[in-house]
């Protein structure tokens, strides 16, 4: 098992990346002295394949353990929700110290940890990550939230996770695109920091995508590394550091929104958004064109969506002519300079956006 | 005009007291770089006392205002009144850099700094309190929440205000009731840390209740030190120290539950709650019984109850009986031991309270 810290002071926690690690989940939690009553937030799927051993494991060891299953998607991020599991944890909560334990992916941990921030003006929680995408990036650094009517991820919180507990063993349980999804984070990774973790996915692609445990730990424990860095310098997102994680973001969120959430998954928007942001950067004399065949190649390799669908290209630029940050030319693009920086540009031109999207539709 | 600054790292900030000096309110916001579209919080009255002066200095000095008000009592910490004006600002926040105003009492304060902690993961926010209570206590310090039908500030966050301006003009508007009430606050801090205090209000008391201005903001002044300077040493309540703030509070919040929020202001609740408090402690033998004579003539003088209503007794010992903090003894309560010095003290009797209420029933 491996051990990454993230420091950020009084609110510092550790990452733990391994094989078969879940089982001593009571040890590393009694190490932390918040509790010994647990309020475990599930999906259907997490809870049947792993909640129901997390509680075991819990109770023998002298836990009290409470378990509630959320819709499996990004409907569960909503006030309504978030409500209803308030209003269970208020009920469990009777001569309690109580904690939460996020088990899931990224919807789970967001709207898990948002709870945990609130609830009686806060509360400590544990971040289990169960997805490939969850384990790299939405785990760790403690941006909690929910959606409102008026947009996704309007209320939240900057709260950090007291741990979190990455098992390589949750990532064979998912399927094929869920893992391909991930992937696009790790790619952002290598992009915006790391050369070497570029060429590892170069070569050992195959490996990791039929889900070869040591590659999959490697992946895991390099990119948790580069995100603990990065938060451990901009928490709060305040400096700008931590925008460099929004490389293929801004137009992957705006491709997300114009399907309506259908189309794509996350990581498939900003895998298209990552080709995107690359051609702008090279057509800026930014980047070398060569790097951008690079980068779309190892995209392309690992079943990621390298084109955006002409059905769904009129409502992305739709989507851009309404969008302000984008027509007064006030958006902010991440653009790779070589594998393993990027540079933060400000006021890219809506034609050159338009053009490149136009250009590299299906 | 006097200058108090809390002192908590990055999360620093002032507090002004002193007399018209909302006037300059748009200069003091535009020292703190936050932007210039305000938000404002308020309810009717001060709305009609305050915010449209408020609205019309920031305006003429450049600044864009939208004010939204909300019902005057507890009912406005909803999570309903959040999500609403959480809408209004999301429509209001287009290529805005927003920041709140609070403009009112406690309950403007808390919901307003509840909101300016979760919209878009935090934004800056201002206090404006205009109730003696809120100038005191609730502005200063960051706590903030709003009510779920599971309970009073059942969710909610420690965020701090980038600036507290306690305008002590606004005071005169106060009604009898209300200025009373804000005073059981100040007798608190007086009894937990600073005799001097005592004493002023002991002699002072008359020209306070005439609302004479320089007593005031004396008392403003001094009991915004002691807020401060116990925030700036356990801001988030782990450590055992904000806790002497409770001084009156563990039984005043148990004996306006009993009465439904109704017939008590939390002001006359506590100051019962201080008696109470200091009699069980004079029981104890912590505290001498010449000083909870002293104790229970102020609260008399200034014209705060010191008896509990007997229609209300009964409701109240109820409550203690299904309260399993009393039953079990796991009760904390905050005792003065001499003017100006208060100890914890753990598992207080349930018999030696119920005595001390009964004893004192009108």
């Amino acid at each position: 098992m491996k051990i990454l810290k993230v420091c950020l002071g009084s609110r510092s926690y550790n990452i733990l990346i391994g094989r078969r690690i879940l089982r001593d989940i009571d040890k590393y939690i009694k190490g932390l002295n918040i509790g010994i009553d647990a309020f475990v937030i599930a999906n259907r799927t997490t809870n049947r394949l792993f909640g129901y051993s997390l509680a075991r494991i819990l109770k023998n060891s002298g836990f009290s353990v409470r378990t509630e299953e959320v819709p499996d998607n990004e409907k569960s991020k909503s006030q309504e929700v978030a409500l209803r599991l308030i209003s269970r944890i208020t009920k469990y909560d009777v001569k309690k110290r109580l904690f939460i334990i996020a088990l899931g992916g990224g919807v789970v941990g967001d709207l898990a940890g948002f709870i945990a921030s609130i609830y009686k003006r806060g509360i400590p929680y544990i971040q289990v990550p169960t997805t490939l995408l969850a384990q790299v990036d939405s785990a760790i650094g403690g941006k909690t939230a929910i959606d409102l009517e008026g947009g996704k991820n309007l209320v939240g919180a900057f709260y950090q996770p007291r741990l979190v507990l990455s098992d390589i063993d949750f990532l064979s349980t998912l399927n094929k695109r869920q893992l391909i999804s991930g992937l696009a984070e790790v790619i952002k990774y290598a992009v915006i920091k790391d050369p070497k973790l570029f060429r590892h996915l170069e070569k050992q692609y195959l490996k990791i995508l039929k889900l070869n445990k040591d590659s999959l730990e490697y992946i895991v424990y390099n990119c948790s590394k580069i995100k603990a860095r990065i938060v451990e310098q901009d928490e709060k997102e305040t400096k700008g550091l931590r925008t460099i994680l929004n490389f293929g973001h801004t137009i992957g969120h705006a491709i997300e929104a114009a399907a309506g959430y259908k189309t794509y998954t996350h990581g498939e928007a900003i895998a298209i958004g990552m080709i995107a942001a690359s051609r702008i950067s090279c057509k800026l004399n930014i980047l070398d064109g060569s790097i951008v065949s690079k980068i779309e190649d190892l995209i392309s390799r690992v079943g990621l969506p390298t084109r955006i669908d002409k059905l769904n290209l009129s409502g992305v630029l739709e989507a851009f002519y309404h969008d302000k940050k984008f027509i007064h030319g006030r958006n902010r693009l991440v653009l790779p300079k070589r594998i393993g920086q990027v540079i933060i540009y400000e006021d890219v031109p809506i034609k050159l956006i338009k053009e490149v999207l136009i250009n590299s539709a299906a």
